[in-house]
């Protein structure tokens, strides 16, 4: 097993990767005695915030594919949390929002708070502005990248 | 479908998700093209500074679950980029190494500069250092909070 070069190399993808994972991991861990995956306290925060959408809106709004969408949505149709109704204002139009079951969990509407609080521990206002706009800039400028081909 | 707050919070954990997605599938998609996912990429990049590891090994250096790596080995060993073999120093360990077809793709080994410069264009030196700074911190702060319980 050589050791010539045992540093990682300065990848901004990995630190991406990292720290993004170890994040997940904590929501996870915080989420677990609740009997909520992340995905899934993602699709009720925007239920909670936005009353009903379709699949489609949901999709778009958390940033995950429809078939996989669809899947943690039926996940938690079965266990009860959500349920899928017509439209008021189209009825060709099948919209998605939590139960009564699902609504007994809205103490957590500002779990994303929580998490935030232990993420930027230390940070003073402008490195958590920081935080937040060097991010954005990363999303940018590989959302162009993707679309340049 | 309610729109009367259709902002999204201003949740840390959306913003690393959504950057570090755009970020993979940009990855994804300039490796397609040489037969790579981005999971075999990151193995054969340590493969290549380290000269060979244990599945143990590159679990800890990718930050991935053992059984998710071996997997990952599996079907790279399968495709013929890697290769197991018993360690020269020890007979009873197994170690990973690729094969003469995985170095012909060596020619990526910096790839990641090449994603380091699209997702940090526009990055002025000091917000490039700040990028990595602060996520190094982020990725510190969850795992102090998860170590915490």
């Amino acid at each position: 097993m050589a050791t010539e070069n045992p540093t990682p190399p300065h990848a901004l993808g990995r630190q991406l990767n990292f720290a993004t994972g170890r994040a997940n991991a904590l929501c996870e861990k915080w989420l677990e005695p609740h009997g909520l995956t992340l995905p899934q306290w993602v699709i009720l925060s925007c239920l909670w915030r936005e009353g009903e959408l379709t699949v489609g809106q949901l999709s778009e709004l958390i940033g995950t594919r429809l078939p996989a969408t669809s899947r943690i949505i039926d996940r938690m149709v079965a266990r009860g949390l959500l349920a899928r109704k017509k439209d008021k204002r189209d009825g060709r139009v099948m919209v998605v929002k939590p139960t009564a079951k699902g609504n007994e969990l809205n103490h957590l509407a500002d779990f994303y708070e929580r998490v935030n609080a232990a993420l930027l521990e230390g940070f003073s206002a402008h490195d958590q502005e920081q935080a937040f706009a060097l991010l954005a800039r990363i999303e940018a400028n590989a959302r162009a990248a993707l679309n340049k081909g």
